[in-house]
């Protein structure tokens, strides 16, 4: 290919849109256009990293024994309505009515059309274990589309769905599966990923993880120990406080003018927050009956757990005169009973605590729960913090970081199966639902993540692996009749030994053809000059600037095969983490 | 893979809903699985032979300099609404809103994706020619979905959208383009794809062709001239009668009791249906104006022919009581003003013809158009028909065939960048707006055409360039431990020198294993059995039946990669029409 006629237009500026480096570099390499909110057309360059990035997942899939199906985009509604998702799934599920006014969805994920597909192949025991895999075009309409490619509404995707017959069989495909992960983000450039424990939310199941690559750009928050290598998902990370019990008091009512937060109930009692308590009330999004959860005041509600707990969705209450609530007086003791009250872990052992007294500006202190409410019981409905205990080696280590969700696996169950009504017919007693693994990595966003972490101020230094081509000859002074003879020459020869070449001969200069190439972020760059070629030699440097030196014209294709292949082992010897 | 491990299930029962014979072999051969009308998943042994299209097809559209994107599958309204389209297309066209009630479409066709890609980039004239290309999934809501993959409602298509700077360039591009496609046909295996010119319809623009594959399973009628050679779609050949003008008569006004039909007419009049004009009445969709068609009492009307002369669709007439027409007996001569009339060649030099007289039960003889009617202007309104004129050489011999376009091109001219004002800027007069052309293939109609017409009784012959597998081993009597390590062993030689192989070693019959075998049409069969083994040879036999032989087991592996080369070669060597 030659850079003068490549598709897409590079320019210096950052959009003004673009809060998110990854975001802002696909648009300004010509990776990327915008067609709607989350919805992009991919450019030339983007569609050669997605097409070897799709390959290597696919080797990998094939690697296990997956087996390639293509589901269609466009679903029946009745098939998501087996299901339960076509009512439990909200606005995200994209729904539409065909010219005959059939309900259609489009695939945001595809267990009902594996569990569809495999219905009737899967009546007998002896098919299992299989699994079969797509990589096929989602959409999934998202409130806040962002970042580019990050968080987009329409995407490629790799979803895999293993079918078992056998928990034990599930579990050892599952870390395989794991594992093949693992081997994918190594092959793509970035064997840093972290393995995280998360929740399964809206797909069912019970384990699940999530590959999360850290940098300060993802949405998602991880909490890590460094002490033990614990790693999960906030969502879904276990919240561990110590506290000090104390001493049991006496109940008071008190009246507290103007004590609306918990800084205020700290600073009116001076106390310290681990001795008072929080409310944040919720209504199921069903029934709108309203929910009271409470908490120690220094923590924070971990809305999925909530949802999880409960078993519906949730959202934030909004409090009428009628209600008996009264914001920031909100507490345990004598609430409506037509509230449901539950109760976070973190005030569990504690023997009096300041509370809202359900009245305006009005507190209780010392109440103890299990003398005076009737000792409820105790969940984990908060969310872990900074230095938290590590619910793995118990130490107050734990660290949040950022990190973008760049693959997840979950082990859903028989969730599909049995509301699908997919059994096993070997077994003349009970029927037997085969258990479902399911497998996903969004090709986009890998694409921009790698962006995101490999990249300076210049461009992207895209991984030799997956990098739109391996070399980039740039031809300085192409108007001279020698440097253009050397350099055309170069491309023909890299051409026909099957290289993966860009050539820049553009009559531009020298700052605009190399800002272009680092936008282009291709590993290795071939410089033909004037004094180059007095010195009979190319100068041959890599993006990452790790290696740049002189050789002869002669040796210039051999120089670029041995690099290519040394890159190349670079990533794939990454060793796994 | 082995055959026991596929996922998918075959069987010998012809599926009652199935009228073309693709279409059952695929759901027989577990190709293919039903999902709603006009949309399928596509099981693995399909998946293999459309990633192979998609390659052939990917190969040759980057020989042609062409660069590979990816548009959205969702669009929003607003750019189709820039073209008319989001208008002008009927329901065929899926339309949905999204969470912000944004109106949405699903990509039918990326005309609109593929200018506001371009619009930028395309500013500067030194950018031209430039072709970009996507395979991608494509919706449209057919209302008779059929024939399988033949007519479905979600399908992957290869769409091309090339963009000049003057006709000429077009023209030049167009035709490399047309040679690439019927290399893309030869290396399918059905080289013997007809080019046809076609009607570019809602696309727009004048000059098209279609690439049709002959066959009475096909829905699109082509007027084939065995003479000259010459070969268009019924929709767009030119209708050529010849007639005798006959004498001029005097216009009589007769009454015709009980006279409905032109057959009616013939015998009421003793005249041939040559001397008789017919009358087809439709309304303008847009406005439901009555427009009448008038033609020679033997020819038919082509509504295509009507709807790009009058420039709007148009629907079958419904007659009203104040529509001043009556059925059996509409005529040109006192036709209401508040109707449309038009004229076929058919009718223009006839001097004495017989038609309705606009009154109930009457009719008039010796009408002469040019004397009676105003000579009012004639065109091509007519559908060519059986041993019609041929356009190209003047003889009567045109024979109708039964085709599936299995590809078309179209030069779209300025429709698309004039209505979205995509401009070349270099000029500092007026603006100048490139020319575009299209050009699509449907991946699984390909697929299920290169079926329907490369297959036996018993399945599908794929062509080796496409089959699922090249090599298929039957493994007879898998339970002999002899015969199973022969088998075992040629399959891991097979393997590691990267045939694509499939290995049946299920302990099944023999009329099972080879059914199936059929079924999945591998081209290349290698049978193991107990019978062979003891003449310490292999049975290699090709699907198509042509190749049968007997080698020794240590020259299989040999032969079979001769026979790959061979069956390769024939197949791309197959000139090209």
């Amino acid at each position: 290919m030659k850079m003068s006629e490549l598709v897409g237009e590079r320019f210096r500026e950052k959009p003004a849109d673009c809060v998110v480096e990854s975001h802002s570099l696909m648009i300004r390499g010509g990776y990327i256009k915008y067609v709607a909110a989350g919805i992009y057309t991919q450019l030339p360059p983007l569609r050669k990293i997605t097409r070897k990035i799709e390959q290597i997942i696919k080797e990998e899939m094939d690697a296990l024994g997956g087996q390639e199906v293509l589901f269609p985009v466009v679903l029946p509604g009745s098939l998501w309505a087996e299901s339960g998702r076509y009512d439990s799934v909200g606005p995200e599920l994209m729904r539409m009515y065909d010219r005959n006014k059939v309900p259609m969805v489009l695939g945001m994920t595809h267990e009902e059309a594996a569990v569809q597909l495999v219905r009737e192949y899967g009546r007998s025991g002896s098919k299992y274990p299989f699994m079969i895999y797509q990589i096929q075009t989602k959409f999934r309409d998202e409130p806040r589309p962002r970042a580019g490619l990050i968080r987009v509404r329409e995407f490629t995707m790799k979803d895999a769905y293993s079918f078992h017959i056998s928990q034990e069989d599930m579990e050892l495909f599952y870390d395989r599966c794991l594992k093949a992960y693992q081997r994918i983000f190594t092959r793509v450039g970035i064997g840093e990923v972290a393995v995280v424990v998360s929740d399964s939310g809206m797909m069912g199941g019970s384990i699940a993880h999530e590959f999360m690559l850290l940098t300060p750009a993802g949405e998602d928050s991880i909490a890590v120990c460094p002490a033990c290598g614990y790693k999960a998902n906030v969502e879904t990370a276990e919240s561990i406080t110590k506290n000090d019990p104390g001493p049991a008091e006496e109940l008071k009512l008190v009246k507290t003018p103007g004590v609306q937060t918990i800084e205020d109930v700290c600073a009116f009692f001076s106390v310290p927050v681990e001795k008072t308590c929080k409310a944040v009330v919720y209504q199921k999004k069903r029934t709108g009956e309203l929910i009271c959860v409470f908490l120690r005041g220094d923590m924070a509600v971990n809305e999925t757990k909530v949802r999880n707990i409960i078993g519906e969705d949730i959202i934030p209450a909004v409090l009428t005169e009628d209600s008996g609530l009264y914001a920031g007086s909100i507490g345990p003791f004598k609430l409506s009973n037509k509230i449901v009250a539950l109760f976070d872990r973190s005030l569990q052992n504690l023997n009096s605590i300041i509370c809202g007294a359900n009245a305006q500006e009005h507190h209780y202190t010392g109440l103890n729960l299990s003398r005076d409410c009737g000792a409820p019981d105790f969940f984990d409905f908060a969310r872990i913090s900074e230095e938290a205990v590590c619910p793995g080696c118990g130490k107050p280590t734990i660290v949040l970081s950022k990190g973008i969700e760049v693959g997840n696996i979950f082990q859903l169950g028989t969730k599909y199966t049995q509301a699908m009504n997919m059994q096993i017919i070997d077994q003349e007693n009970e029927p037997v639902y085969p258990l479902m693994g399911c497998y996903g990595i969004g090709v986009g966003r890998l694409a921009a993540s790698v962006c995101q972490v490999r990249r300076d101020e210049f461009g992207p230094v895209w991984p030799i692996t997956i990098a739109p081509w391996q070399v980039h000859i740039c031809c300085l002074r192409a108007d001279e009749p020698e440097v253009s003879a050397c350099g055309g020459e170069l491309y023909r020869a890299m051409l026909e030994e099957k290289l993966e070449v860009i050539y820049d001969d553009r009559s531009v200069s020298a700052g605009v053809m190399f800002s272009d190439a680092d936008l282009l972020g291709v590993p290795i760059r071939v410089i033909v000059s004037p004094r180059n070629i007095k010195e009979n030699c190319v100068e041959i440097v890599t993006r990452d600037k790790r290696i740049s030196k002189k050789v002869g014209i002669e040796s210039g294709i051999l120089e670029v095969r041995a690099l290519i292949k040394k890159l190349t082992a670079e990533i794939e010897d990454y060793s796994i983490s």
